[in-house]
């Protein structure tokens, strides 16, 4: 008969798991993808290097389930602030400060999930996660042509553009320490981004 | 005394690296970064896997070499485009038609190039370039608002936009066979960057 695992111990490795991807998060916004190896990640949840492989069968497969979660939190918060209360270029504008301030008070985390070289594993993921961001942005955009606050235009084009552009924008800001820059890089990435979209100047 | 190579030896040599990094580039612009192995360049060059070692120490050497030829072409046709003659804003329409059309003419290597996960080292070669790609943007940007073509604005964001933006829109595209939409992509994709540039609408 097959070894079974009772549900406590299911309980115990959930947990287990839970806590090594919050401590390997912390340590990838702190050292980058490159300088995230298990033994650094096992030291940083107190555990041995083999208990890692426990739960994942490699260091990529690590590296991946970090940047789903950090990345999907990112991506849900953008998705409630664009469906949220609003006309669609007051939610454009909102959605694009949120997620760069969100960006900007995690830097490193920000870093790695934006721009950072990672292996091939991380760069699919990143490719996955842009359309799910594109995604959103189409969304918002052709709700501005419905309703006459944008002009017309091709939508998948302008939220593809968004995606990139903001993804590019940040990167320097995220390479380099926090400073007094950051009121003034909000303001311009948001008026960049409706001026992408065709909104009218204020 | 060391051995020192004669000149007859030396241009052998150069002309054997050159012929493998041509071979090298049709490879990845075929399969991809991924399916790109030393021994598939080195039967594309017709040579010994063990020999392509002689000129590079390994294949992230050789990727990265081919991604510095090949990407280092296209900054040059930018930029050839970008200072050439015209007003500002008619250089940066043709430089970002000009820089798409190549694209979309050699859509595997383009990918690759743009947007294929790769493995780190290529992923850092990607940074730097997109940098010297936002140099040459934020300077016609520049000459743009100086001539009152455009409005004020923070060129280097919009710099960085323009190089994300465009990017994020030809990844789907490139990852497509050819086909007949060529030119309604390629007319969106320029009216998006002058509208992220603040150009007055036509």
């Amino acid at each position: 008969m097959a070894y079974r695992k009772t549900p406590a111990e299911i309980r115990r490795l959930d947990t287990a798991r839970e806590r090594l991807v919050a401590r390997a998060t912390e340590v990838v916004a702190e050292v980058g993808w490159a300088q995230t190896s298990v033994t650094a990640v096992a030291d940083a949840a107190g555990i041995a290097a083999g208990s890692v492989y426990q739960h994942f069968p490699s260091k990529a497969a690590l590296a991946v389930e970090v940047f789903r979660r950090a990345a999907g939190r990112e991506v849900e918060v953008l998705g409630e602030v664009l469906h949220g209360p609003g006309d669609p270029l007051e939610r454009l504008a909102r959605g694009v400060r949120v997620f760069a301030r969100r960006a900007l008070d995690n830097r490193g985390l920000a870093y790695a999930l934006l721009a950072a070289p990672a292996e091939p594993a991380v760069g699919a993921e990143r490719l996955a996660f842009r359309r799910r961001y594109r995604a959103l942005f189409a969304e918002v955009v052709r709700e501005g042509v419905a309703t006459g606050r944008l002009p017309a235009q091709n939508d998948e084009i302008t939220a593809a553009a968004l995606t990139g552009a903001i993804g590019e924008v940040l990167v320097d800001p995220l390479g380099t320490p926090a400073d007094d820059g950051t009121d003034d890089l909000l303001a311009d990435l948001t008026a960049l981004a409706l001026r992408c979209a065709g909104a009218p100047t204020p």
